[in-house]
């Protein structure tokens, strides 16, 4: 929830897994040849920029020990996770289908960065894990007033 | 919402959607070859399972007229309807991202059966995008009361 720790620490794992996903695909070399890894890198770097900025309000909110439990910056927030957790989903979802179409289905890891692929598809999925109970627990709070 | 004639239609669209793009994807000669495309023919296949029964639960509901709006049921459902959503959503995603890679990167649509392939990851987009109102609104009802 906004203004909290344990708030904090989720936007500051959704940040990081989020900005690794995003460098890891980004420093493969043939990555701009798949629309699906491209829309990755836009979607985590929409993500990462989301958390962090939601991690500096929350740093604030917990430095002048002020409440955010106001009816429209919950809203607006739900709604913003709610956007970038279904756009990290989608991109992760996209990357890991043609990941496992390469693997498993055509046998050409030799000639891809295979690894670099999952690895940036896992960091998508963490960073699209830890957005869920943020966009679950603001909407249940919006809900529950 | 259960119980009404609203997420009756819901229900029924939800259905339609997931079929069609089950019997679309299934018709296709080549679609085994593809894990994403396999995994698209299950998840349409729960959804359309899981909207069906929740179609025939809302009929009684609406032919005794009797109110589902118990915590438990409601809270069973929310589930329900959140993990199958989720499930489409992400095969819906493979499989966009399949399509693209095959008709824009690889230009090879002449080989495939790009059409059947786009028209059935429509469909599950349809059936995710009927699903999450359902969702929404019931977990919103579950964390109102």
């Amino acid at each position: 929830m906004p203004g909290t720790a344990g708030g904090l620490a989720l936007r500051i794992c959704q940040f990081v897994s989020a900005v690794m996903g995003l460098c890891i695909m980004a420093t493969t070399s043939d990555f701009p040849s798949v629309t699906a890894f491209c829309y990755l890198v836009a979607a985590t770097g929409l993500q990462s920029v989301w958390s962090i900025s939601q991690a500096i309000i929350d740093i604030y909110a917990l430095l002048v020990r002020r409440s955010l439990q106001n009816y429209r910056v919950v809203s607006l927030f739900a709604i913003g996770d709610g956007i970038t957790s279904t756009l990290t989903f989608a991109a992760a979802c996209a990357s890991a289908g043609i990941t496992v179409l390469i693997d498993n289905d055509l046998n050409s890891c030799a000639h891809n960065h295979c690894l670099q692929f999952e690895t940036a598809t896992a960091m998508a999925f963490i960073s699209w894990f830890t957005t869920l109970p943020s966009f679950l627990l603001n909407f249940w709070s919006l809900a529950s007033r």
